[in-house]
């Protein structure tokens, strides 16, 4: 308790009043207010709620990687408000459920009110979504043209403005380029993995060879298998390689964040490993969780509009399905497996590699 | 489109303005801001938000019942508005998880500021509770204190006129007691009932008397539990028997209303009972939900706070698990299957009791 | 109780020495057992339980809908056991969460040794879409070989011959174009449909004509709208247009399956037309929540495996992501709201269609 | 791929010949099959399933803490184990929906052919709770009988045995007390907290005692809620007090390991307190999960039956919520709230101390 604190009530303490009086159906201003449009109203208004909470944590985080080092108390505290992210968007996407008890005819009573009032301008979505890191050129050209045509000008100009700050994808990945863990004095990880590569790909060779129940027809088709999978490994470790797969956005990182990514996934038990291991398998369920709230938003919008033009002008469902995929920011941690070696054909580290991976005091 | 109608943006048909400005953290009034303190008032605003959604919900259905007739057409509306309350509650259930991400170390960092405003003085949950039909006398002490110790002389005045009002309860137990169903012409369906119970129990007590495989104390047993049985049946048939057990809180229906719902669930597959029997689901599906809520609430408030006492003074989760009990609703419905019998039990309803219970209309 | 019943014992009846002896992880046969590989065949084993279950109630719904008559009784008992499949359907989304908690390279130590075995072999899911009415034409190319390339004989023999016999799809649409609600003497619905729609269309024309707020620009957008929505209803009472979408594929339910369904949708309120809006409802949402499995699921396989080849030899989440479009089977009333009226366009029915859509007995 | 690997079958690998055959409805043996008791038999071997799971990874989880090391490599393992048993009792408490998509009436079709089964027989269950730490002397009469009155002899001798060795408590427990960290050299934990928690209450006091806004009756209240504080915080530091509550079943854990835990709590963000504060965060959880399931399952009880007996002749849920309360295992951990310090009236710790619980390596 504080000196003289003056005691606090309920309904004043979250501002109830303002709160719940700003739901003003528009179908009130044309005749009869229509029943459901509440329940529009509201439903919104929580997602709104929301995104300034999930804001509020994404921006601490962001903070946290802007700063020239992360200490490892920090990281805890990253990793935490990251969870707590997506334990909002669990039900931020089970809350499309909600929407769906009103039925299409419901909808059609006051969606004409609401023209032309759309999705696209939730500039606090389109805030999470720069914040993130989707740049203008990965959105499809409908959702590109929604920063023209349908945000108010001091909308399109905050947001334009965020787009020229580091997001956290920028910001994530030049602490990943920073770790000092690639090399230790003579070992280079990639050295490591380049040779438990090669070495589990030529064994692979020789069981296929040998196997007696393929038919000459698979053998073949395993044979193949195993030389794209060289392929793979390769453009990982090979400069040219790389950036040619940058160039086909097929990766994002850059080759040095991604193989410190790739490192503290194949060791991720080891102490030093966890947190960020914790922190880049948080990053692809964000991107999941948003990739899944897409898709059923997509669909939700498909059952209550059929083939309709939405109140926007967009021919909806389409349009949102296609975003599932353009906008999505984590793709290479969600893809992160392709280069993952099986646990046996990875050596042990190099003893004091491991213990500069550990705890000053070792556990009990 | 109507007339001259003005087109529509997003933020301010949500008033985003004012919702997006209403979290004021206390904790920047006495020094630093506690970084937590948004998701603890955005959790709650949430939550008033969606009260407001289902008194909305709500009081359009008590509307619906405080008319002389319900017409059939209305009952679909009703069924439909109570399916979307359970939809919304089984978010909020699991919103419980988003409160639970904050550890109890965060919390402390600002509870002090928030003495002594507490979860006990929010109007639209006990305005929830008061609609539903929860009576002053049902609440344990601690939350019937509550409302001449915690609340505004303003709220609680408008709290003790809603309690004179008729609730859901009062006015769903009129109007199954107001249908012409109990009886067509000689068919009764009390009598129905009597015979088909006696009938059952009878033959149940002649199975027992000559099964072999029961030794002498399992036979008692059987033939105990068959005699406390016919006592439940009795019960309810009998006016003074159906008294007591009003007395002792064990049943609250009216004996009419009761016979009603029971006449509805054994027979719910005739077309006319089809959507009161859905009606009397979604009565005991709330009225379950709102218990989980209740209890996952108090086992949350118990790990924020463990044995300490609530902001508002009260020590917290042992009250709370009370109210789980001593707050449900419905209870009658919930306890419905005691006087369930099983579908063999009971005779084919006389043909021209049948016809009335269908369509002018039969189907193909 | 029976005569003579024998007692019962948990275990047994639920023959868990079977059930829980029925995990044999294969890495152990080739050195260390792999931990995880139980989590990977459990997951397994009770999606297949739920598909059993599904498939259970799946059965009884097609063996009601064989029948000549359906009874307004039976119909009630469709709906409740369409709507546990729903309630399964959510589970088994969620329950891909739990191998999720399985990382990529936990995976990796045992997926080697399951070659070439595939989810695509899962007959009874094979069984599921096939009894809902997905096609041997609808498959992608990849699915379609896996009939050939994947399963047993005895396995694709069973399935073709399924393909043979009436899925839920043609039995539901037969059922549709039997009830007798087109027309009810001098009572056409198309007709009143048709006028609803052309005078809304043209009400709506010249309110876009002399509204004063939209530029030359905008009003020609909105005038071709409604161009483009005359067409749409047109092509729905027009035979030879209808014809044309049905070659495309834009939709699959006959012309008065589907008029029949439009006028259940308009005035689903009416009591007789409650179930059946039900029913279409309910296998609506059967569809989209598998089609959200799918998805969840290619989204996992690609999280778990990224471009690698599936154990099946399968590029897997490619295909799988095109799964969710191309077997979707009740499409048509995924999107029906294309052809949905608003409430106040549409007439009141004329009194003695009402009175046939009505009960016998009037509620009070 | 190994060498001669034989190709695998996905139904030959699931057993699912067995498995999908292991559904034998006993209503079949009196009469007609009950449609609804597959419904039954499968949601309790979907159960037992996931039961196998959860002891699966439990039993990992043992076997590591029985170890006189525990590496902290095997402590990350340890956490990913017991989020994924969190992950599943997620599962298993929205897995009651499914059960209660069966009405009470469906239920009665073929409830009597079950006599006398419980659930309170499953064996797995049972081997859960003992192996999480459930003693037999905190559970109620009711469920001790079961033990003898409705295992079969083996059953009974299995989980006798069982009772005996270590549970998870216990080895956690032991754990906390070889940790070495509540000393280090001149630092002690206590005298740290002792001091920091006196300091806080005098503040306090004074606060109260100068405060103008509070009458004398209020301030009374709070200066008697400090002087409760001060008891508890005592009762933690002072072994004769500890022991009495320990006596009054108040506290479970030793002294040494609950400081330790305190300790973990309070400075969770220190690098080596992560592993071990997210370990306690789980085992609280787990404890939480549970507790919901036993809560909701008690629920559906008394939907399904009434005031009836069960098949195994309890009167179910009566004994059922008794257990919610008594069957707890890890309630210090939920509790532990009752005696953290805020933040701010922690001192930092010494520089030392800091550096102990930090890595070799600082991140950057």
């Amino acid at each position: 308790m504080q000196k003289n604190q003056e005691p606090v009530y309920y309904g004043d303490y979250l501002q109830l009043d303002k709160l719940l009086a700003a739901q003003a159906p528009h179908s009130s201003r044309y005749g009869e207010t229509a029943h459901d449009e509440t329940l529009f109203i509201i439903v919104h208004q929580v997602y709104e709620l929301w995104f300034k909470q999930v804001l509020h944590e994404l921006g601490s985080v962001m903070d946290t990687f802007s700063e020239q080092e992360v200490k490892d108390q920090q990281l805890t505290t990253v990793v935490h408000r990251l969870r707590r992210i997506i334990t909002i968007q669990e039900l931020m996407n089970d809350q499309i459920g909600v929407m769906e008890t009103m039925t299409p005819q419901e909808f059609l009573t006051f969606r004409d009110y609401l023209i032309p009032a759309s999705g696209f301008q939730s500039i606090q979505f389109k805030r999470l979504e720069i914040s993130l890191g989707l740049k203008r050129d990965y959105r499809i050209d409908f959702d590109k043209q929604s920063f023209y045509q349908r945000l108010e000008e001091q909308d399109r100009h905050y947001l334009e403005k965020l787009e020229n700050r580091p997001s956290l994808f920028e910001l994530v990945e030049s602490w990943l380029e920073r770790m000092p863990l690639l090399e230790f004095g003579d070992f280079k990880f990639w050295e490591l993995y380049n040779s438990a590569a090669t070495a589990m790909l030529a064994e692979d060779e020789q069981t296929v060879q040998s196997n007696q129940t393929l038919n000459e027809k698979q053998r073949e088709t395993e044979l193949e298998g195993i030389e794209q999978t060289k392929g793979v490994f390769n453009a990982l470790l090979d400069d040219k390689e790389y950036k040619k797969l940058q160039q086909k956005d097929e990766l994002r990182l850059s080759q040095r964040a991604m193989l410190s990514s790739l490192f503290i996934c194949q060791y991720q038990e080891e102490p030093l490993f966890n947190l960020p291991y914790q922190l880049i398998t948080c990053l692809t369920e964000i991107d999941e969780k948003l990739t899944i709230w897409r898709y059923r938003h997509a669909m939700m919008v498909q059952r209550m509009l059929g083939s309709k033009i939405g109140t926007g002008g967009s021919s909806g469902h389409e349009y949102l399905k296609r975003t599932t995929e353009s906008n999505r920011i984590f793709k290479d941690f969600f893809n992160m497996s392709t280069f993952l070696l099986p646990k046996k054909a990875l050596p042990d580290l190099p003893q004091e590699v491991r213990e500069s991976l550990g705890f000053h005091l070792s556990r009990v």
